[in-house]
């Protein structure tokens, strides 16, 4: 008989602990191993509560159990997280671990320190919550040359764009809407300033280009800006705004992490037609093409899923899973591109100006125009500085430029 | 250096092949182990084929070849791809396959001879082609209790229905595009009958109730007679037909299994959106709600990208991974409920007639309507009993019934 120990009692670590003894007897026949919740870490105690007796307050008494072999890390932050994860891998017991931040923040040396005690850190549920993606990318699509991963990462921020675009809500009450219904926090910034998907775009570039992606590396850009009115503009030509978590690898190597609002066009992309909380992960690969994975991207029983998911992994594994390694980027390394190198169809609101400045200026800075309104355009992909002088030009006939949001291909 | 060992040389056969060296470094970094494709089996020569050297007409060779570790069977069909795995799982050497055909009739017995001989038989190509599935089903979701699976498994027929939705053309018409572009078969019984369907239906349904399940106990109903009318009733109503290939555990424990054209709506699920020939599944479960994985159903690399993803998983296993095993089904079993358990909200389309007529027989039947159009209207959720029950009242009231499909809830 092995034991788990659960770090952090909170949400998803009470979901762990629910779901394992809902689901005891099919994790053990799945793993042909007898297993245990051995201990609850949390500062508090709970009375009353059906497991009160496996509450600890000391992580030392975890690290010095030797039956504890998988350690559920769903503590949040990355004080004292960090700490104790290192420990748990030191004495020889694999982690599974639902902490974004985390993982975005020092994927790299908890890897290393996996690797050197021969035992696992796996970290499923930290990239689209119960979404399987982290393993089948490094499993299933295992033979394909990843080209690029774009998503929908954030659940808060995709509700309240579905709102604006569904119910014609404007930004504030969408927001308070989904403080309302727990969706959102009293200080919703990590959500709506793309902070919570930019760590998200971290670990997938990590995983999938192998060297580690810091979160201040990533472009990162939320919806706060985004109004009623670029909703609907979008909507007119066919597509919906959406904040879009990608990486893609350029055609000079380097990869190109973003996090920023883009439209998405509903006859081109499935990702359009993902509505409420729910995340969805696109991956282009030159073996699959492109394949999606799409489930909820939070909430306390698909996140407990996805944990228990890597644990029981964990003990069926032998020893450190390297295909799901990455390493440490070196200083000098110049892997990441800047934002300069971005390309990309462009969507402009603009004050009431005529089609025909927006053709002429498409004809005059070598782009297509692909959509005009009375209030806007859609013009074919382009590099920053072109968008820039298609913006000037459009300024220079008079026309005040409202928004300027990208379009992504699929 | 081990050798993997590729029986078929045709669109799959090749696609492993090309794959394979394409992205061979990336391979064997992941797998940590030198390949190389050793043998190709096919009956035909390949004069001036890059690797006609590999090419052998004998599996006597592959099986007498210690280092063949790993074999892709891309032949189809059971005859004698059967026999021939049969003896390379004997001969210790892991499987595996893109063969539905051969998963769905025999997969009980060759998951068993691979556990006799502490190997792999593995099959994530033989269900949605390019999409994970397979192995986050008994990886990632292993913490869950899966309720219900549903999915577009069929290429082929989701393309006939798109156009029959977007570009208004009849049955006809759209099936013989489909057969143009290379899509269906001269004779496309297998797709549009539902047997392909019905194949995916049987792996994904013992593979996750755990026994298995044969082609002749899933109630399988093709596209053949759906109409231009029907699919635009369906769309009246914000919906679209989609053939369904889906396994619900019912309430009584039994499982249903079926294949059918069943009315998706828009608001309400994903599959709603998947067009062209790709496939999505969507999978339920106690902890992560729902689920969906969605990608290129078939296709030389897509497909390839299965199976050599398998074989990438066979190279880091070190034994018999058991939480993919079923059990074969015993004489007398009783798990496989029959259509009449079938419960589901149902469209009617009908000769016209009055809404009041629909409104007054769906109250003395008890069911709701949610729908009405003058031709045609849906009806809440019931069993057989009383759709057969509304169908005969509305004969008796003198209406024609052109059609009946149920749809399908999320």
């Amino acid at each position: 008989m092995k034991k788990i120990a659960v770090l952090g009692y909170g949400v998803v670590g009470s979901g762990v602990v629910e779901l394992f003894y809902r689901n005891q007897k099919k994790i053990e026949n799945n793993t042909g191993e007898k297993l245990e919740i051995g201990y609850i870490l949390d500062l508090r105690e709970f009375p009353g509560d059906p497991y009160e007796d496996r509450v600890v307050h000391d992580i030392q008494v975890i690290l010095d159990d030797p039956d504890v072999g998988y350690v559920a890390e769903c503590m949040g932050g990355t004080n004292p997280a960090f700490d104790f994860v290192c420990r748990c891998l030191e004495a020889g017991k694999s982690v599974a671990t639902s902490n974004k931040q985390l993982v975005a923040e020092k994927g790299d040396i908890l890897l290393q320190t996996a690797k050197e005690n021969n035992v696992n850190f796996f970290f499923e549920a930290s990239v689209g919550g119960a979404i399987p993606i982290i393993r089948p990318l490094h499993t299933c699509l295992a033979a394909n040359d990843i080209s690029a991963i774009a998503g929908i990462l954030n659940g808060t921020t995709n509700f309240i764009l579905e709102k604006m675009f569904c119910d014609k809500m404007r930004f504030k009450p969408a927001l308070e809407l989904a403080q309302e219904k727990g969706y959102a926090e009293r200080d919703p910034s990590a959500d709506i300033d793309g902070g919570d998907a930019c760590r998200k775009v971290c670990i997938l570039s990590s995983l999938v280009f192998g060297k580690h992606v810091y979160p201040e590396q990533v472009y990162t850009k939320g919806i706060r800006d985004i109004t009623l009115e670029d909703v609907q503009l979008a909507q007119q030509f066919g597509g919906a705004v959406k904040l879009i978590g990608r990486v893609v690898r350029l055609k000079n190597g380097k990869i190109l992490p973003s996090v920023m609002p883009m439209i998405v066009f509903h006859d081109s992309s499935l990702l359009a037609s993902v509505n409420g909380v729910f995340n969805a992960v696109m991956v282009w690969g030159d073996g699959v093409d492109k394949t999606m994975f799409y489930g909820r991207g939070a909430g306390k029983l698909p996140t407990a899923s996805a944990v228990l998911g890597d644990i029981v992994d964990e003990v069926k594994q032998t020893g450190t899973v390297l295909s799901q390694m990455w390493k440490p980027a070196q200083e000098g390394d110049d892997f990441i591109a800047t934002i300069d190198d971005f390309e990309a169809p462009r969507c402009y609101r603009t004050s009431p100006c005529g089609k025909g400045v927006f053709a002429r200026i498409a004809a005059e800075v070598g782009v297509e125009l692909i959509h005009a309104a009375e209030n806007g355009c859609m013009i074919s992909k382009c590099n920053q500085k072109t968008a820039e002088a298609f913006k000037q030009k459009l300024a220079h006939e008079g026309a005040e430029i409202l928004s300027r949001i990208p379009v992504m291909e699929d």
